[in-house]
């Protein structure tokens, strides 16, 4: 075991337990120190951002990477307007969910507290820095970050911002500790930190994701990786079913809940395609399609066609390319989900209601959606303000997890003495 | 990887989608079935227990272990009025908890759905054979059983009634699989098998739970060792806190929300203590005390009274023995749950208000009680109907966990057209 992570776990684990005891207003300050903070040190950020972005360049990062580590006021004013966001939110500590009175006069209930100290384990994006402590910090929760060493500069700056925000507010700095360390050895460290570390959220791509779920024995949110599926029953509204698929898919392509693989039922896709395909064209959508779907939109100017390989089916395509299958029955399409999803997002485009009831029971996702775009599977979009993650996983949270997501709670017990027969 | 292993997992998966769509009335006819079926088959169940009793006591087993193994007309139909009682309560799965209308006109809520494979790993006891199938049958789940080997004839037997109702009810008989090669190793196979097992469920003792902590890739619930504290303050009610602690370690020490620490406030001491070596004498208890309650409690013939090690602030007695420590104040009491507690269970008995805030506010376990019995931390007492096990994780749920923590949920989104902008 790695010092730096058994003392910076220790002092986390001490912090979390006055975190935890911390006001609403005291977090709310805390957190609106960060967002002033943002502001009043930007030279001081940018000039440690620049210490990173020149390294990056040296060592030939590519052009994605560097704009994914690249900070700027724009950015900064932007991160600062999501953290002021997270102090308007309500508490999600300390609320009694149900309390209720037993035949014997107990009064029983459950108040949620903070899930204790959360591993955030992420790349290159240095404002998931900011991000993360945010919510951790509003949820009562210390955080130990694990960020990528290619923003290890922005990232202490930021950090050391956080810290000395909770100093500000009278709170612990030492709820938020940052690993300098960049061992990758490390990262398999922090995943079997049981009774220090109570739930690693990892951000990051397919070998982070990979590597939590080979190696874990913290438990871990799993998500991220989504093979999304929009199925045009024979039943759809045509008009309806091309604007939800275009949006499935083109709105912002390079995200976990956009759309991979349009499932079209054979009595509609003679109408259909050719419609889907000029509102894919527009954006420059390449299609992979099967020989049915092949043979309707054949060679075609309005669009980029080719036959697709098994490995289509099973591709999150994080880009301007979709699958396109024609099936003969809904059954048939529920097959093809459970044979090659994710469990992320699906969803029907249908005027057949007995088809919807169908689909909303077959599917087993995160989210199941009739007659709207899998782009909606969001914290945001559900209502929950912020978002931490997707969860694909069934235990604790799935789907977008929220600041109630980062809570568990105890159960709370008045009696007058009342004992046990 | 274990061949059984792999192929029972298989099953149980492929089971595991259509149990999690079986009406609550078959799946209650399955249930009842399994109640019918212990008596039906009585003679057949207790034969198949004879032989393993046969096998243990050729190999030595205990008393107490054999009496663990042993099934009788008694038990058999104790087990059957507990199956029956399952029957009866609420199906958990397809509730909708709370399904809003978002500005959008999205209609947004959250299904219950069943975890989908559950493995149990137990020890001597068939019972638990029939018991967590009905609950993991009720809830939707398929499950694996990996039962202790010196029960395998009785788990054989009881195990084929469970299957044989699930194809009497119309249900997959795979839904339920007993595991029967009874290598060690194999355990270790099944805390891995992500993907396959949803959820472990450990029912043992402390060195099945520590291999669980150590290995499970596969969330697990951890839970079963409470080392349970009564705090007595300054103004306790005497005859309460003399009734609470009694009852608390006396009415059924075996267990695990049995109390093992009294912390009693140095103001009440010389009142209380000896009132509560009167009652604890009587019945038998041990006390371990520090040196102030030694020499309140003195060598007394009411009571059987040591010097308490260190060790034994930190033990689950599981039996007639409780530790005894006189503190200053509520924060010392404070100070002692969190450097000795597993945060289990946990209750303070006093007449003052503010006294009783803090210490639900403070101590983080999954029962904090006011003038209670730590024996009430019970999912039938807190009115969740069965109980499958008691968290001490915070992940998931938290305490007794009855069948909807048995459940996930997926989010349902009903749309009419609606696309991100």
């Amino acid at each position: 075991m790695n010092d730096e992570l058994t003392n910076k776990g220790a002092a986390a684990r001490e912090a979390a337990r006055l975190l935890a005891k911390a006001s609403g207003h005291a977090k709310n300050t805390a957190i609106e120190r960060v967002a002033d903070g943002l502001a009043r040190r930007r030279s001081e950020i940018l000039a440690a951002n620049e210490r990173d972005l020149e390294a990056g360049r040296q060592a030939g990062l590519s052009d994605a990477l560097l704009d994914r580590l690249m900070l700027d006021d724009d950015r900064l004013s932007g991160l600062a307007a999501d953290v002021r966001a997270v102090a308007t939110l309500p508490d999600p500590v300390g609320e009694t969910l149900d309390m209720r009175e037993m035949p014997n006069g107990l009064r029983v209930g459950r108040r949620t507290v903070p899930l204790g100290v959360i591993g955030a384990i992420y790349e290159s994006r240095p404002n998931v820095t900011v991000d993360i402590s945010a919510l951790c910090l509003k949820s009562g929760n210390a955080v130990i970050l694990r960020g990528g060493r290619e923003a290890a500069h922005s990232n202490a700056a930021l950090a050391e911002l956080v810290r000395d925000s909770l100093e500000e507010a009278g709170l612990p700095r030492d709820a938020v500790q940052r690993i300098e360390s960049t061992d990758r050895a490390l990262v398999g460290h922090m995943l079997t930190m049981r009774g220090v570390i109570d739930l690693i959220i990892p951000r990051g791509g397919q070998e982070l994701i990979n590597r939590v779920a080979a190696e874990a024995t913290v438990p871990a949110v799993t998500g991220g990786v989504g093979v999304c599926h929009t199925y045009v029953d024979r039943s759809a509204d045509v008009d309806m079913a091309v604007n939800i698929v275009h949006n499935a898919k083109v709105q912002r392509p390079s995200v976990c809940n956009a759309l991979d693989t349009v499932l079209v039922h054979s009595a509609i896709a003679p109408t259909y395609l050719p419609r889907l395909a000029e509102a894919f064209g527009g954006d420059g959508v390449e299609a992979r399609c099967d020989r049915r779907a092949l043979s309707i939109l054949g060679p075609t100017e309005a669009l980029k066609v080719s036959p697709a390989e098994e490995e289509d089916w099973s591709t999150e395509f994080l880009s301007l390319t979709a699958a396109v299958k024609i099936v003969d029955s809904l059954d048939e399409a529920l097959d093809h989900i459970v044979s090659y999803g994710s469990g992320h997002s699906e969803a029907i485009v249908t005027e057949d209601y007995s088809a919807a009831m169908r689909f909303l029971d077959d599917v087993d996702s995160s989210a199941v959606m009739v007659n709207t775009s899998t782009r909606f599977n969001d914290g945001g979009q559900f209502g929950l303000g912020a978002e931490v993650a997707i969860s694909t996983n069934k235990m604790h949270a799935r789907g977008p997890m929220g600041l109630r997501e980062l809570t568990s709670y105890k159960w709370v017990v008045l009696g007058s003495g009342q004992v046990r027969l």
